[in-house]
């Protein structure tokens, strides 16, 4: 249905993009605002139309398809506002000294926009990760064009998503190339950007092996320009002893509605629940498998995603000393994902790398250990994730200090008595985290902060007011909080 | 007289700074600041023998030194203030709303420590970006422990400086581990500490190949590791035809003192100066001719230095299409470098990739060229930059706003009727810029904003006050501004 795009066609997105990164990045904050607050009305001038696309190309339920819509709109709404806030531009002025020895110089510096981005959705989140999502309204809000590569699994609802956009970019009058639509099947057309001299940066939501491979040609290019991948994760569960001693039948609860939510299909799915064996463990653990046995199952979003799971699901319980706990009892067919629990003990999952990876779907590993000491070995032993959470009473904190220490170097997000899932869209989040949850563990890609992946300090050394930008000119004419003199202020210079 | 380190040292080495790590990171603001300070008190107690060991290692003078060594202790008195005072943390607070659909939770984020960082010093600074210059005071403010790898060129001025810092180590109850000192005559060493599991970053100053070799191992792990990497720049400075035809003798004073400067050993030497063929510019370029012929030369910093120099020197003169303009009139020998002036036209910079190559020491090349255009295609041509520098009348700025918009994005400090020389140490000091000048053009080496190289955000869902680190309590004991609900206060929670 969708034909790849030529070398020449892509020849000339790029050349178009180049052209309008050089009159967008002169759009004021508050041009860059409106335009992405359009955007959010024009998805939602979409209709239906709209919702019957993605359902019909993901098997994703109207009800979380009308949520993640709204998610997407104010994900454009909530980023506009933080761009023409103007915090993230970390404007900071230091005015002349010129009796200093040396005469220390007026300098200003902000944030400017790094050029054009070609961003790469998930096939998990076909609105608010993918061709109007995240990444998009993260570099519009810094200042640079976008070219969308459309995820093959959803293309339809892509090309309606760029309909949007080129309206908005239109009744915005943004200049010509400020955003174009790529289709490719394969991952040639995606090499072909990626290597492109005139893309500056990349944002990508999906799998480890698509990540990797975005990282590896971005970093070998003649000028390498910085990728944010971010590869999913398994999102460890850590249950201390006197929590799960005391709330084993609601925390089993909490649980199990977080492993099955949206078929387990998000990066933040709890995969691994993490406890010493103890008699609350046990407890804990039957609660559970009642609550697995019982969850309904529904269609993964596609053919793939579900022949992947089952795949992944096969390998995972094939592991010597993984045990099935429960699955569910309802027969699965037809693309349905089969909701499982396994467990094995500390010393199998230390030995057995495999089950370290994420399995993509309904699916979660208790791993019971031993003791205190093998607790802390597997909390050394996992690799970077987006989230780990805690659940755990005052005083197991108290006596898990060390265990605490270690946790928080594998996460972005360290959550208490809570479930993974759920990212809510604020600044405070951090989606990411240390490798191999995301490319570059500095960066995030949900919340405002996500701007800062597609921006880039500039100084400006000894300029007369006039020609400064005006996030710097010494009347503050748009009133954002700078760093003056080392103090954070809105006043103006005199 | 200092053996390279074995790989048994190196891994005790590295095991101590992981558990540094996990002490120092709980170490408070204020610890770390005061361990900074003391540290620069420990190098002004060495007094006057760092100076003389330094100046038998590298050539350089007395002043100059004492100068650097200055610069050295308001680095690390300048970034311990920014690390106390807290701005860097980027501190985000999103309150809870319970009665929210999904239900809102408590969100907050702060920077938190990669890990143990390498630092690889620079031979043109032996103190200030060197063993404990600005990559080291960086990182030790961020809350990670630094190896350092002694520079070959000045091994014993930093076997100096590293025992300083061990000294402020003992005296503050520093973690064994904070700070190892290591040699490496080869490249064996630091590749082996690049690709090690435990380093969680690298700071490097010097040449591409270096900065590149580094950037490519680090990429290459299993986990991949930020890796800042200064490699230089020709810092191009753009003459506009008003200006050098109304100040011609005082913009060549300027620039011969900017291309002197220590001997042109400075990363932010005028490598290029650009403009349009006219009176105004010949001129000019006979008024720098004379300021060339009679300017002092000096002897390089050490031996290596010098016969690099000679070696680039000779092969960009020997470029088709370029003359010598001026050269200085002493005779050069015994280390001292030759003073040089060349030009040539626009056509045969554009046309040869040899003329854009930055050649280390006090040498400038004049691009003449033939008309606006050829001006305009030039600055596209200019790979990445620390700084670009435009000389120019108001007039000449308006005239010439296409070719500003194209500067800007070459470099990362735009200075404007300045010259390049002279980094200010400061939070606007932005000293990085477009790969080539260094490997990710969103961090600074110079400034508290290079803090950010060495710190990740962590996201704490959900826990009570009680458990939070002080940065994020409710009640702000560290009164630091913080992001709370959107707005930037440094009010408590109620």
């Amino acid at each position: 249905m969708y034909n790849d795009n030529t070398t020449a066609e892509l020849e000339e997105v790029m050349a178009k993009a180049v052209s309008a990164f050089h009159q967008y990045k002169t759009y004021s904050l508050a041009q860059r605002a409106t335009f992405m607050r359009t955007i959010a009305k024009e998805i939602e001038a979409l209709g239906d139309e709209l919702i019957q696309t993605a359902m019909a190309e993901t098997n994703l339920p109207e009800a979380r398809l009308v949520g993640e819509r709204g998610r997407t709109m104010f994900q454009l709404n909530n980023y506009a506002a933080a761009a023409e806030q103007g915090n993230w531009l970390e404007a900071s002025i230091d005015t002349a000294v010129p009796t200093n020895t040396p005469p220390k110089p007026d300098l200003r510096k902000m944030l400017i926009p790094l050029g054009p981005v070609v961003v790469f959705g998930a096939s998990n989140f076909p609105f608010a990760y993918s061709t109007a999502g995240g990444d998009t309204a993260c570099a519009f809000a810094a200042g640079c064009p976008v070219i969308v590569k459309a995820h093959p699994a959803h293309a339809k609802t892509s090309t309606l998503m760029a309909s949007a956009i080129l309206t908005a970019a239109t009744k915005c009058n943004m200049p010509d190339g400020i955003f174009s639509h790529v289709y490719g099947a394969g991952f040639e057309v995606g090499e072909y950007l990626a290597k492109h001299d005139a893309v500056k940066a990349i944002g990508f939501t999906g799998s480890f092996g698509g990540g990797k491979a975005l990282f590896d040609w971005a970093n070998q290019r003649k000028n390498p320009i910085p990728v944010f991948a971010e590869m999913g994760s398994v999102n460890p569960v850590f249950i201390l002893p006197e929590k799960v001693a005391t709330e084993s039948e609601s925390l089993a609860k909490q649980m199990a509605g977080s492993i099955t939510l949206g078929m387990g299909q998000f990066c933040t799915n709890p995969g691994l629940i993490i406890a010493i064996d103890t008699d609350g463990l046990e407890r804990f653990i039957q609660h559970l498998k009642r609550e697995i046995k019982t969850a309904v199952p529904a269609k993964m979003l596609h053919q793939g995603i579900a022949a992947n799971y089952a795949e992944k699901l096969a390998k995972a319980l094939a592991q010597k000393g993984v045990q099935v706990v429960s699955q569910t009892d309802e027969e699965v067919e037809d693309g349905k994902g089969l909701i499982t629990l396994a467990t094995t003990n500390g010393k199998t999952f230390l030995q057995n790398p495999t089950l370290h990876q994420e399995v993509f779907g309904p699916y979660s590993l208790i791993i019971q250990c031993a003791d205190e000491k093998e607790l802390l070995a597997v909390a050394k032993a996992i690799e970077g994730q987006l989230t780990a959470t805690l659940m755990a009473t005052p005083n197991d904190i108290r006596a898990h200090q060390e265990l605490l220490n270690y946790i928080q170097d594998i996460c972005g997000r360290f959550i208490f008595n809570n479930v993974p899932t759920g990212v809510d869209v604020s600044l405070p989040m951090h989606h990411g985290g240390p490798y191999p949850a995301s490319t570059d563990s500095r960066f995030t890609s949900v919340g405002a902060d996500g701007i800062k992946r597609f921006a880039r300090p500039l100084s400006y050394q000894n300029w007369d007011d006039e020609f400064l930008p005006e996030e710097l000119k010494n009347g503050n004419p748009l009133n954002i909080w700078r760093t003056v003199n080392n103090e954070l202020t809105r006043d103006q210079i005199s």
